[in-house]
């Protein structure tokens, strides 16, 4: 057994080392990973050295959207076994805080994230990870979707904010990955009618592809004017932001409905934005964020599994291991053509 | 039986006129009202003609926060009879709409509210109302009490779409007559820890006497490093902003609780707000606003029925009807020393 | 235009009658009925004269599940036309009272139901309907289908008392009319895993046929078994309880998994039940119950249009209007055969 | 430093035996205990040896319900010190299975609940615990309000599961312990209307003295009758059931409202009760149950802190800790007078 890693080592620098098989804890299970997706945040830390206030420290190990089969089993672990596939949520959290008692884990404060330092990620061979982030996937699911779970449960989360159900509207800004996995969301929660707005053509096909009910794309078009005409000038149920732009942000007051949601997912630029809250008070509106995600991996693999939500349709790139400086190398220079990259671990 | 109303006939102009004492519909009652409270909003119509989009256009009557007792009765009114002393809520419903039937009639497009063009208000003797808006009042409740139930309602229903509860700490923005009434809202639902913040020394010393735990003086302290230090650096589960300017609202990101809950009450300026959204974000906080209120004159009725909330500390000033245009000269002049004024009805 | 009806003028006996063309109210629209279907309700007011404390007295017009196509409007009628097609929702409420208020319009003391005591329902060729309560059906829906909106806002009512959704993991104990539009509810919120539980072979087809995930045959197959094998022993999220016997009710706390809910949906014997409360509080179980429905017809309606749901499949037998009597007579002799019967009108 | 703890060695006997001080985990504090209460639970055990599948195997230490002093720290302690006065939260949770991470922990299956066989309790001078569920008593609490944090903490939950709040109207069935700080939990909930029901007449009295604001002798008046008087025949919004007996279990369909909530605590007897489901389905009630509490701690802290809460109210006896095995006794052969026993450790 021989494990490699793939290491940032500076800034758009990357390299394949040898590392040690990790030794399991009692509760650790050993996965064999066969894929990891690469996630914006991934690039981003490559280009830039650092999120927020999240700055990588020296060599540092990329991914955190993964799956594999699990080759070895703790000695206190219950519900695994060798040979079980399975997709790994990336976020240890310490069960005992009061955001982790209260059912809100993603807000725990000591929470060990994959690829968010100082914790390393997982684009490896070999990973120890505790059983319980460890979801098994039925016999129906690839590791190509079990890896795809990750960013698909962010969108997921998205459509539980804004408590999208059978016969919502939605209006989603943005048509990156997270608009694409939240619009596949929305439709699993039922929701009737979704209207997808981005700038580049190519993203809006792939939404018309993924099941949204409307395109619009907002060089070409009034985004305002033809989602009243839509909506009879009332608004939708639910506007969900993925783009992150200031500009996409502030237009989220005009589109949404009187008593409607807003939910913000793309991150928002650090500086300051402009918004009108005096028509979301007009409305009585609601605005939700979105922080990584929680209690979701169980509800999207059977989602996945019951052919629910088809989640490969977004993967549109795959690079073997070996090459994996050359797929962040294309990545971050083909943004517009890229949806969803994953490396195949060899 | 004689009817009299206070028009605004102009810009800071009023004068009291001898109108009919009106019909009654089969499920009205005839109120001779007792007291009226001066509104925010009337104040605002009268110095201004328009609130937004509602434009006063011609001779206008002004005033909703109003009570009194029953001295006729339609043929169709089943649950009130002469002698009763009644609250009125202001805004009548079409009761159909989906916004009716889904419980959120503060909504309702077709609403007619009371002083709010192109429905006349209520500085009046007599009003006939519908039965349903009209609450009766218990013995131990006065009139004066009862037309402070509109102005304490939108502090309950702040704290509703905040979901204030036992335990919960809130931090108020402005301590003018909604920053009040909020506080005893907050303070009705169990909050143990509310801090109010305010610039005018006055407004703090009533928030004391309300029962704030503690007040800040924006103009001397760092509000932040105040909060920081009360919550340990963590923020309060509530932002309550009842002061409506841009400077408060851009506050409120800092000062809330990861996964807590901004609540957006004081009416914020109609042009564009910088807001950090970032922030808000990173912590998966919430943001409500509220709209007028619902279904909360039964409960406000009883808390001031039980002894919980003492509504009538707000008030500061009285005058008589015959004084309503000195009434409101005095209210704009003074608007640093007037919490509530109300007008006694003849 | 010529208007008759369909009248039940004693225990079992039925006749078509001529009657007036309604008058319009001012918000009333005139639909010309097409399709009413026959409901358990319907039913058992032929058979026995009343349903608990609603007792029929003196000729009585049957239906509730109907719908038709506007051939009139009244002067107010502003968001209907001549021509458009409608499925009528049954139950005028207040709008007014504290139920109505709190957007619970279906628990309002003083609804008049179609086709409940003293109301006369709708087998008629021409009915005056207010207009808020006609919802215009899309292009691609029948009336055959609006008229089956009905029993299907039962079964989405009961979905949504369970908050039922993405995932969830649902028993449905009977799969009459309403166990089979509780599936097609519940397949539409997203529940990934249902099981229908009946004791006829013919009703348990028709379940698979509509989307169950698995059928038990109660007298055929230990049902706690089999949902201890399918769960692992955990039991499922939601049971819902529409076969209304004492029987299958006392199944539902050994079926429920810890902190899920039971939603009951049949109507229960009016004497007394056995039931295992231990077992709901280890548990810490929920039970909610079912009255009508609300809010439903716009989702419903959108649900159907959008090919989510298919409501037709649950029509078992079309009979014409002429054939009343024997339609009722046919589903009283016939009922392990017929799910749904509708009448044509001609 | 010595420690000791109270075993019970069989039925009704107990005796004081020397025990080694703990050693601690990291992340445990030890606490020198100064107040246990005698929950019904402890006694239960006592008497029967066993609550439905907990079987007590051996000798048994009892008391769940403490408070002390923290003496020591383990290595990986954050925010305790030495001389800390806490209340134990006495239920230690994985905070990892799908119950913890939705946030209801206390249907965890693998929680060690102290004085749930196989875990011993507390009834000692010495604990070692968790530092997390330790939770710090302010200045102005004993270590005996402390320990009264654990029952109140029952009654906090029922209180939260009925979503009792600001104005509710309450009936609570039973004046026992439980059902008296379920009356003090209502009350800091808001609720404006609390009737407590009873057949012995000085628990009645102390209802009185801690806030109902009306109480039934069921054995002189009928209840039914009393509830439709106080209600004008509508019921109360919520029915929360502490006494556990079939009878009072079986009379909550009649004294619900339309749309209210029965909540059950009492634990019911484990054979079979008659229940009239069709009374709740008339009136679409909802009913909840209770098993423990959950994230109430803080909570309960700060409202005896702030005063909102007495909870040394329920206080009726307390014994020194070496005449335990006296206190038991006493408890067990003074049902009626003994609302809570507690015995101060030395």
């Amino acid at each position: 057994m021989k494990n490699r890693a793939a290491y940032m080592t500076g800034i758009n620098k990357m390299e394949i080392r040898d590392i040690a098989v990790p030794k399991l804890r009692e509760k650790d299970v050993l996965v064999k990973l066969e894929y990891v997706g690469i996630c914006g945040s991934d690039v981003h830390y490559l280009e830039h050295g650092k999120i927020g206030d999240f700055i990588v420290n020296g060599d540092f190990i990329l991914g955190h959207e993964c799956a594999g089969t699990v080759v070895e089993v703790g000695s206190g672990v219950q519900n695994l076994q060798v040979g079980d596939k399975v997709a790994l949520e990336p976020g240890i959290t310490c069960g005992q805080c009061e955001f982790c008692k209260t059912g809100r884990y993603n807000l725990c404060p000591d929470v060990e994230f994959l690829a968010t330092p100082p914790y390393h990620g997982s684009l490896m061979n070999y990973i120890a990870f505790p059983e319980n982030m460890c979801f098994k996937l039925p016999e129906n699911i690839t590791t190509k979707e079990g890896a795809l779970v990750e960013p698909l449960a962010v969108g997921m989360h998205a459509a539980n904010q804004g408590e999208v159900k059978l016969g919502s509207s939605v209006v989603i800004l943005g048509a990156g990955t997270i608009g694409l996995v939240t619009l596949l969301a929305c439709k699993a929660n039922g929701a009737t009618d979704i209207t997808v707005v981005d700038v580049i053509p190519k993203r809006l096909e792939y939404a018309m592809k993924l099941g949204a009910t409307k395109t619009i794309n907002a060089m070409e078009t009034d985004v305002f004017a033809e989602i009243d005409k839509l909506t009879d000038k009332r608004g939708v149920d639910i506007v969900i932001e993925t783009a992150g732009s200031a500009r996409t942000i502030s237009q989220t007051p005009y589109l949404v409905k009187n008593g409607g949601t807003i939910v913000l997912v793309g991150l928002a630029p650090q500086d300051i934005i402009e918004f009108n809250f005096a028509k979301i008070m007009a409305k009585e509106a609601t605005i939700k964020s979105v922080f990584r995600y929680k209690n979701i991996y169980p509800v999207a693999i059977k989602a996945i599994s019951k052919g629910i939500i088809d989640i490969t349709g977004i993967v549109t790139h795959e690079f073997d291991f070996d090459d994996v400086a050359h797929a962040f190398d294309y990545v971050i220079n083909n943004k517009q053509d890229v949806v969803k990259a994953v490396i195949k671990i060899d």
